[in-house]
């Protein structure tokens, strides 16, 4: 049961999203900025940051959305998102892709525990600044997100076959334009 | 020293909103909703969640501008957040604050720790829906401004003096206000 009263057999963040749909404008437009917007990293990359952050916290329902998102839009679908869950270090991602993954893991235990050797690794994989600030900002917003999920007690479905339907809506449409009507004050 | 190329002597989450106001202008938009729009809850008693949360994480920047926000927009300013921050517990707030700020202890430690007895007891003491939301989504918010503003090395001024004139600037004008023109495409 939601912590709140969320609308019935409504999945993950989107209970709270129709819950509160002056928030989930804000929401909604990051999320489209930051995983879709114009960008050096592809968006199956920056989904994958998502995927893994999401892992990390723990939230079943971020985390399979997200990886679905990426597995759609990366070439090598879920054999790459498998291999990144299992493991960054050893997964089939560029040396740049491996670095910020890296970041991503220290930003999302703790934004004072990302070094300078960690910044210095990246960029000597190629990483520019707005990468290396896009990677800290989508790690830092997933923990956002996967607290906002879980800690409202949402329900979510078990398998990531569940998640090919809103995955093919999120590829095609966006993250904004699903956001809810604000209703007139 | 910031670990990418931000503008020199900019504090804290301003550097990076520079760098990326694309970025920046959801992040407003969130922290202005979230913060200063209609709620039954006070500007004031908000900030002190979002300043409570921030110290949890030690993101002195953070810490300091919001409980400078709160201080500015509560009856007893200061004596009212130094209690808070030293012992929600025993802080000079009503108990359905002290039940809030419990919520926003446990988001920040993970949204899965979040209980149904959490919110029975912040219910108990008068809490809507929309507050228990609202609490949630503000502390799994400072959850991504804390490591944002960490996870980036960004520069903070060290002394709650030097976070007064920001502090008006934000009790008058407001974030979205602050949000950094995003430069035509």
């Amino acid at each position: 049961m939601p912590h709140i009263a969320l609308a019935d057999g409504v999945p993950g963040i989107l209970g709270p999203m129709f819950f509160r749909p002056e928030t989930a404008k804000p929401l909604n437009d990051l999320a489209e900025v930051l995983l879709r917007g114009d960008n050096t990293l592809t968006r199956g990359e920056r989904e994958l940051i998502a995927a893994h952050v999401s892992k990390l916290n723990n939230c079943h329902f971020c985390h399979t959305s997200h990886a679905t998102f990426a597995a759609l839009q990366l070439d090598d679908g879920w054999d790459v998102v498998d291999a990144v869950v299992a493991d960054p270090a050893t997964a089939p991602v560029s040396d740049k892709m491996k670095a910020l993954l890296g970041i991503a893991s220290k930003v999302q235990s703790g934004g004072l525990n990302v070094t300078d050797a960690d910044v210095a690794a990246a960029r000597a994989e190629g990483a520019t600044d707005v990468e290396i600030h896009d990677t800290v900002l989508i790690a830092a917003a997933f923990c956002m997100f996967n607290r906002y999920v879980d800690g409202l007690g949402t329900w979510a479905p078990a398998d990531r076959e569940d998640y090919a339907e809103t995955g093919k809506m999120i590829v095609e449409m966006g993250y904004a334009a699903s956001s809810p009507p604000i209703p007139a004050a």
